[in-house]
């Protein structure tokens, strides 16, 4: 063995097997089928950005986990060099969401407008690895840039609902709240502008550790008992609330003095239209503790919880704001991310078998079989392919029965041998 | 605008447009579905490999050409740092074929043997920016491990023609030679073994610089000129050969000292079986002045001449020793890679339309249209959804002439408006 060579990955990502990669390229097939039937058309930017764009505070966190690309050649001044900055010049993208807007950026004139955008592609962090979660993983989104309208929010539903519906799955919840309401709870309540960052932080955390939890956090942030004692109390209220309708004629009257009616308005406006229209078995949960990391979202926000799984799988909002970053000019943004590593573990898990196209055939040839009539045995599979079969020609082993399962185990259901005479 | 951020990819980088991402969605699908009626199975590894994977001289020139990955954290110690090797870990792969064999023989317990794998992913290259040359590409690589006798040549070809043919090319050439006659010929002539490289990188430019090129070229290296004669003179009596049997008989006579007359008779076989079995229209030529740059193939090497494009189109060959590079132990091994990104230039420049799969209809919706109305119409299209087609809802633009021919451009062919009473 050649010395330093490593049979492994780098540590944190992995490779994908033949099993594995027969449901990504399904699952792939089925997302990019249902949101071409929506009118979304797939675009593809490089893996890597300039790393100004990757370090302008459009990331979030995710900025802190950059893999960055070394300069090369002669920019490469490594003996003088003090800080990174001056011997990078590009990174990994850490998600599809910032070279969307550079794309649409750079290339506006050219498109449709609104411009509907389907991205899937690998998106790289250098987290602490961890069990089920890579350095490399794949995204999966839908955009519309240009509409400032809810029409955008009912259609990035109903376009990710039905694919998720596609690929079996149901009785999920699209959970859905507002960045506007967010803060008009807080403000109500009696916090102010500056502290609401670090409010959501723990907020964010409810699904964890409940609503004591989050009320011990922020009184330990020496919070005002007062104020949080009012905030909590909403929650409390909004949790018994039956309907989506119910809970937002409370919060028409409570938020009046911080919260433009429109708001509500169309949110109901978004729910009417999607139980209207939905083709998945769904519901749509309006959810007040929803807060979505990204400090990017300035509007609607939602998220996916299946069942199978304990948290989110997937989610999206509105990021009206990040266009103007790279233009100067205000365009409209939404989009909507579908979990696609965690729906292929659920499907791995639950040994999913891919709905089979053709026929599967293998030929087994005795190695002995003089070369004319293997010549022969090479026609006979080009023709059962031409008629649409899938032929594997391979040698027969010495272990046939063994060679057999394996082959079943890939899918061969017929078998047929071909011996030296 | 932000400071800094750039609406352009990275330098040598390109976007892809929801034009050409059909294209190469449609070029995908089908050579997934042609390899897989062959029996190979796709696997994917990571953009990144540790950096002496790429370094371990397995990548010839293109090692040359590496996006090194900056080390994170505590380990990455800049000030105290004079070499690259020691602020970097990883590096983006240049190819394809080091990871297969990496995956492989990190994996060969649980594989089918032989191995028969389809990889189709970006690599990376920090080539200097040309036209029509990018600095991220597709490549398409099938790969046969674990067969050494020329069955795997045998379908490797046939499957990769079988590919081009379905995608529409006809008339192509797949020229094949051999390392071993590659060698004896220069052998022969008088060169010694030391020279072979050289030689070979000399040889390589014929297509280029002609036979009287490099015939100067390697007069001009101070090579004997009676050896030169010689060398040269074999290349002119083979042109004149119209068969390849005719072309392998002199070369079996020629060079009986040299080569193994196994060689020949493969070589013989490999015709035979190919043009015997093969789907596609295309010839199958012998060309002794084939020599592939990539210093690791050991046997067979072939290329793909498609009359459209001046040069090749995709290649491979044989490389039975890189494997062991990785586990000592012999694995024979061999690969083609069609050439993804020329294939993908020629449809578009010939504006290739691909074959629609369900009817496309855009709903013009009335900005004023109520929304319960518009609800409505989101019903309608969910339906005509399930029932196959591709619909897309969109606002009606002021200029609704100019509207419907940018769909009708996007493949549109219906539509239907929805105006507020």
């Amino acid at each position: 063995m050649a010395k330093g060579l490593s049979k492994k990955p780098v540590n944190g990502m992995k490779d994908i097997s033949p099993r594995e990669m027969e449901i990504r390229d399904y699952v792939t097939g089925v997302i990019k089928d249902t949101y071409r039937s929506f009118g979304y058309t797939p675009i593809e930017t490089p893996a890597m950005e300039n790393i100004a764009n990757l370090s302008g505070k459009l990331g979030g966190e995710n900025e802190k986990l950059i893999f960055k690309v070394l300069k090369r050649g002669e920019k490469l001044k490594l003996e003088e060099a003090v800080s990174e900055e001056q011997v990078v010049d590009y990174g990994l993208r850490y998600d599809l969401t910032v070279p969307l807007c550079r794309y649409y950026s750079n290339n506006s004139n050219d498109l449709p407008k609104p411009f509907k955008a389907l991205q899937i592609g690998n998106v790289w962090r250098a987290d602490r690895p961890q069990r089920g979660r890579y350095r490399q993983f794949t995204q999966c989104d839908i955009d519309i840039l240009g509409e400032a309208g809810n029409t955008a929010e009912i259609e990035l539903i109903l376009a990710t609902t039905t694919t998720l519906g596609k690929l079996g799955f149901e009785n999920f919840e699209i959970r859905i709240n507002e960045r506007k309401i967010l803060k008009a709870m807080a403000l109500k309540s009696g916090f102010n502008e500056e502290s609401l960052d670090e409010v959501f932080i723990i907020l964010d955390k409810m699904d964890k550790i409940g609503i004591d939890g989050v009320k011990a956090e922020l009184v330990d942030k020496s919070y005002d008992e007062q104020v949080v004692n009012s905030y909590i109390n909403l929650f409390t209220i909004l949790q018994d609330k039956k309907s989506v309708n119910e809970a937002l004629n409370y919060l028409d009257n409570e938020l009046s003095d911080f919260l433009d009616k429109d708001v509500s308005t169309s949110m109901r406006q978004i729910e009417e239209a999607v139980n209207g229209a939905k083709s998945a078995k769904f519901e749509l949960v309006f959810d007040p503790t929803l807060v979505r990391g990204m400090s990017y979202y300035t509007g609607t926000i939602f998220e996916i919880a299946i069942p199978e799984f304990g948290g989110s799988c997937g989610g999206g909002g509105r990021y009206d704001e990040m266009i103007k970053r790279f233009t100067g000019q205000d365009v409209p943004a939404c989009g909507f991310s579908i979990g696609f590593e965690r729906i292929i573990l659920l499907l791995m898990e639950q040994d999913f078998r891919i709905p089979e196209s053709g026929k599967k055939v293998a030929y087994l040839v005795d190695k002995k079989l003089p070369f004319d009539k293997y010549t022969d045995v090479m026609k006979k599979a080009s023709k059962a392919r031409e008629e649409g079969l899938s032929v594997l020609v391979t040698k027969m082993n010495k272990n046939k029965k063994f060679q057999k399962e394996q082959l079943r185990e890939a899918g061969y259901e017929e078998f047929e041998e071909f011996f030296a005479d």
